[in-house]
């Protein structure tokens, strides 16, 4: 077994050697741009690992773990056109930096690109993971219209809000794990547990960032917090307190979220200070908490000896308890 | 064998079958709106034809014949996009209708929708139809930005926009006929002489596009002709004309696309005279003759009895001779 580390470098190297320089240049040259930004490269590592889980070497999933990575970059190229994005990962986005036509064109060849990696396995595996890879695509970019409908609407349930990022970012997380799976020749059970850790993980993981977005350590974070109530966003912290707030603090935090012209300052301080009232903190904490436990629950389920799940259970809790 | 006629009431019957009515509806309102907009279904319809040519029956091709006419489509939206195009098919067009956001991820959608039905074919084929499929939507978008850069440069050789239009078209036509092939059970040869056969009419049908845009007669072609010059589009006829055109001539050219200030009807006037002067329509219908006859040679190589090819040869005529 390998440590993150160690798939992470091999990952990184093997990204490197891919080559996406071809013509026209204003096409590959923000591609070649958004995939040198780097990042954790958590999706393809853990497709690396979920394949030599069961015993197989990593190295065969590399086609799935590029076709993951460039999936998901394809994904950020796209968000940040209709999020309006002009940072990611600190640097200028491909839209700013070029235009939106080339930035939508750069992210659906990127989406073939990755098609054309994740068919690299052998062919009777074919059928199990391409309709896998296939609904993932598709799920995403429900939950990313979802996202779009709730900047809108007033009202958000708390389920909705959750089957929002299950699907904008928890199936990724899950398909990048059962692919590597799949590759490694597990048991459609195996494989199976191994997505529900990943969905459970993926929500933790997006609730958690919410929480760091106000509550995190500026100074670790490396950025300054507060920045999804300054945009309204419908966050799982909102829509908990929303849902716990008594009259006077509800209608408060409705007419802070609903256009009231307020300085930010004084807006972060004012939302916080109902959430402190409420321990929203302390409760998303929890719920973050029940999805890592229900994640590992999954991870236990699978029929590998437990030392060999060491790692990943290391990756869950650094990936829900990280701190940026 | 089977009729145009038939195998297009066949593939729009079963295509309104298809249910693309998920949630969210904002998502899936712009693909059945879109997939509403008809058409001639000349490329699903050609996967099908090339399927019965090899005894196979041509609903076996359907899945196929499907993920073309969605890729397609994907292109379509997302191309209206980047030209800033309001109307398709005498429709408003889906980023006009909703948004540019909307019209992004609706494309993306079909994108992946149209993979899963590319992969619901016996698995010993996906390993040929499917880096073919992806292969092409790489070349698709790599025309796209082809002919975006065009628009922004001044020299556009022959030879450069002929590659522009087999990227941006006449691979899809290609490809369309080939994985029809494919599921009907040609061999490797067949396969080829029908991507071939495609390639030629594909570029053969979009010089005749740009040859109807300016002397198409206004009566059949429903709209106004010179709408490629009013837009200083670099068309096969422009560069011909440019090619062949001495120094008064080539400079007057050069002035009008080049931002010269002159009213719409004026400037179609100027062209036209300088078009008529080259002879460049003659001229050009000949390179169109020369396209349509290699493609007409490449299906004769095919191996199958020559009646079976009667209704492809009926199809590319009336797909270059069309006048509309």
């Amino acid at each position: 077994m390998h440590t993150y580390q160690e798939l992470f470098s091999y990952f990184t190297e093997s990204l490197k050697e891919q080559k996406f320089e071809k013509s026209p240049g204003e096409l590959y040259s923000p591609i070649q741009y958004c995939l040198s930004f780097g990042g954790k490269r958590i999706r393809p590592v853990m497709t690396l690992m979920a394949c030599e889980l069961f015993e197989q070497p990593y190295q065969k999933a590399l086609p799935q773990a590029i076709a993951i990575e460039l999936f998901h970059n394809f994904t950020l190229i796209h968000d940040d056109i209709m999020d309006d994005a002009p940072l990611r990962r600190g640097k200028i986005t491909v839209y700013k930096k070029w235009n939106p036509n080339i930035a939508i064109l750069a992210g659906d060849t990127l989406f073939a690109l990755a098609y054309q990696y994740a068919i690299q396995a052998e062919t009777h595996l074919l059928p199990v993971i391409l309709p896998l890879f296939n609904q993932t695509a598709i799920e995403v970019c429900e939950g990313q219209q979802f996202d779009l409908n709730f900047e809108e609407r007033n009202e958000v349930t708390i389920e909705e809000y959750l089957n929002m990022i299950k699907l904008k970012t928890a199936v990724l997380f899950a398909t990048s794990l059962k692919i590597g799976a799949v590759i490694g020749g597990a048991s459609k059970k195996d494989a199976e547990h191994l997505y529900n850790f990943g969905l459970n993980l993926g929500i933790g993981f997006q609730i958690q960032d919410d929480l760091l977005d106000t509550f995190g350590n500026e100074a670790v974070f490396g950025k300054k917090t507060g920045g999804d109530i300054v945009t309204n966003k419908k966050t799982y912290l909102y829509l908990y307190a929303l849902q716990q707030a008594d009259g006077q603090d509800k209608q408060l935090l409705l007419d802070l979220y609903g256009g009231q012209q307020v300085p930010e300052k004084e807006k972060i301080e004012k939302v916080t200070a109902v959430f402190n009232k409420l321990k929203v903190k302390e409760e998303v904490q929890k719920v973050i908490d029940g999805y890592l436990e229900k994640a590992l629950e999954c991870l236990e389920n699978i029929s590998v000896p437990r030392e060999r799940l060491t790692t990943l259970i290391s990756v869950a809790n650094k990936m829900i308890y990280r701190e940026k």
